[in-house]
């Protein structure tokens, strides 16, 4: 016997078949004797829906009452998957977050889980009851609903997990684990088997959309077993574990890229203490987030300076830039949007030279030339134009011998 | 200043277009210096989507579940009015049936409210903030979200004005107000400035569905004002009041009429005491509500039993009956299910005589046969054959004189 988190997200829930399908897993896990909680995202498509109602009410709608409007949509996933087990013969309730209750801080559309009660919820598992708990949901202080943000309810279910001790927090999804790299890009890309936090962090953050930062961070923090699987086959999924666990450590786990990327440089930036926090202080005062940073030696006096964003920030970035261009003594702003980002992740490269050359190399085989480069303990990442990014997955992909052993026939 | 509650039904919220409609109502009362509590339904046409997915999951969804899943379509309405009004610059506060609270019994899908707790309402009034209320939902004393059934977001306003203590309820729905007749059936039916709560009782539960017989009986006990009227135009509706209050009683208020009814006879009962509640009895055992009962005297020591039921019930109450008339000793069993019920109602009638004779000769004039005849204090009701319906509404609307000064021009 073993006790279990089943999370099931939107494309999970899309539909009264995939409802069904999901409520058919849960109930084979509890007839096989295990313990589940469930936790669910809201039907694939709903969030969308109510938010176009939430445009047709108001510009900006406000917080608290899109908060009440989106939570609406587990509370109907929670209902039907409960109906649904009770109906095969095994009790089921369902809970929301006020309900269970999960305590959040009071910021509307992007809480933060304080504490988790579960009192009931091993009332229930105790008295052979399946818990099914709304995601993404909260309560604050003052007893008002609240969101956690994307990918909360990948949040919820390790909050939950944490709370409880569970054996695993199996995250059902609609691809079959966590991939050496995007298999729409890379054919022979290889399911991982055991991948670390950190390494799914880095992963998850550069464009793998598996998993949410947040939520891979919040398993890390309380240790927490974690598992990426198909809802819609039988495989293993990847395990998401501490390093310690890791049966062997390859020098590359995969190769994530992102092309939700543009860069903008600043030219004959003054050589002066203050000037950087300058230029990018009424960025951040825009809330653009700015990921790479890039500046040279300066020479002559003078530097420049170049930052990437996510595309849909550019055209705002680089007005902000040309309205103080002037005050700043910079020479001129130019910028890319045609740009994408392609990184190498790893906890293996920690402790071996020369993975950063194995990449350059392969780079420089197909004349990809790179435009920035940035480096972290577990991984390194570097900008090349955007019409290159397919090419450049693939043979750094193969550089690293991250291939499976058979290639699929096609 | 006045202080209302707003209650808008789900005609009045079946899109984007007519929710902004009625934002702009309550902002508009809100401008004009009043306090507006306003209740809210589903938006038109969610609740059935809701209980189309739930019959998907179960034969008979669990009754705890189906009050969380059909809960949540009130929880999309009341956000999406709250931030309509916030964004016309009026402060608005969306409160769920659990955050008011409104606390009711534990019977799920059909509870009954308790109590109502006005504290937070009051403050936010008094703030200038108009609380926005979700309908037809509570909580219970374990914390489990209820629901009030059929009319349930009427009753919620009602008990929201109660506690409240406002000047009036106004029920905004599809129809301008309470006739004298079905205006589809009588062309110059006029619709009633003033009825009584009693008269509204009669003519609600008859098949004028304008208003919920609770909802009216709870607006009754409490003495809440209640004005039912379109969201659509801006007529004066009709002003729902005690008794006393009515400044001229017409002898007849309205005609009410059913076409939801089937009877049931009984030939050859045994005259003896006890006979009719064991013919009666499997009937209310299987939950079908028996309405009209009309029994003669006996001749040669038998009699005949007739009793009528809603139309859908027919088919299970004749094969009930079928199933017992050997033990009881019954001659045999028939049945109509192709009848309608006419009444005439009115408190004025209580205080004359005649009211009868006029509705009977009215019938007569026109050939309809009267089936069964059934009175109260302040109705009489008649079955026809189904098919004098409209003319026997039409003769005995004349013969009160209930129409309209100047008929339409058509």
């Amino acid at each position: 016997m073993a006790r279990y988190v089943h999370k099931y997200g939107g494309t999970s829930l899309a539909d009264a078949e995939r409802i069904l399908a999901a409520a058919n897993r849960v109930a084979n896990a509890v007839a096989a004797g295990h313990q589940v909680v469930v936790v669910l995202s809201a039907m694939g498509g709903e969030t969308d829906r109510l938010e176009g109602l939430a445009t047709q009410m108001a510009g900006r709608p406000d917080a608290r009452e899109r908060d009440v409007l989106l939570a609406s949509g587990e509370q109907v996933t929670i209902a039907l998957l409960a109906m649904a087990l009770i109906e095969r013969g095994h009790p089921a309730k369902s809970y929301l977050g006020s309900q269970v209750r999960i305590r959040t801080d009071g910021a509307h559309t992007r809480a933060r889980i304080e504490q988790v009660e579960v009192v009931a919820l091993v009332e229930d598992l105790d008295a052979g009851v399946t818990p099914v708990i709304a995601g993404f949901q909260g309560i604050d202080a003052a007893g008002d609903v609240t969101t956690l943000g994307r990918g909360g309810s990948d949040t919820t279910a390790v909050a939950v997990a944490a709370a409880l001790g569970v054996d695993e927090c199996r995250i059902y999804t609609d691809v079959a684990g966590v991939y050496t790299a995007d298999p729409r890009i890379v054919p022979d890309a290889t399911r991982l088997d055991v991948a670390t936090f950190e390494e799914m962090l880095e992963l998850a953050s550069l464009g793998s959309k598996v998993l949410h930062p947040r939520a891979v961070e919040f398993a890390g923090k309380y240790a927490v077993p974690l598992r990426v699987l198909s809802s819609f086959d039988e495989g293993p999924g990847t395990l998401i574990t501490t390093e310690e666990s890791s049966m062997e450590e390859p020098l590359v786990s995969g190769i994530a890229h992102s092309r939700d990327e543009a860069k903008l440089t600043l030219l004959g930036v003054p050589d002066a203490p203050g000037t950087a926090s300058k230029i990018l202080g009424p960025i951040a005062v825009a809330g653009i987030e700015v990921d790479m940073i890039v500046q040279n030696v300066g020479v002559d006096g003078s530097t420049d300076l170049t930052f990437t964003v996510k595309r849909g920030d550019y055209e705002r970035a680089r007005e902000l830039l040309e309205a103080v261009q002037d005050s700043l003594g910079v020479r001129g702003v130019t910028g890319d949007d045609r740009i994408a980002k392609v990184s190498v992740v790893g906890v293996g490269m920690r402790s071996h030279a020369g993975v950063a050359t194995r990449m350059f190399d392969a780079l420089a085989a197909e004349n990809i030339n790179i435009e920035m480069i940035s480096t972290s303990e577990i991984k390194i990442s570097v900008i090349v134009a955007e019409r290159y990014l397919e090419l450049a997955v693939r043979s750094i992909h193969g550089a690293f011998g991250l291939a499976a052993a058979e290639a699929p026939a096609d």
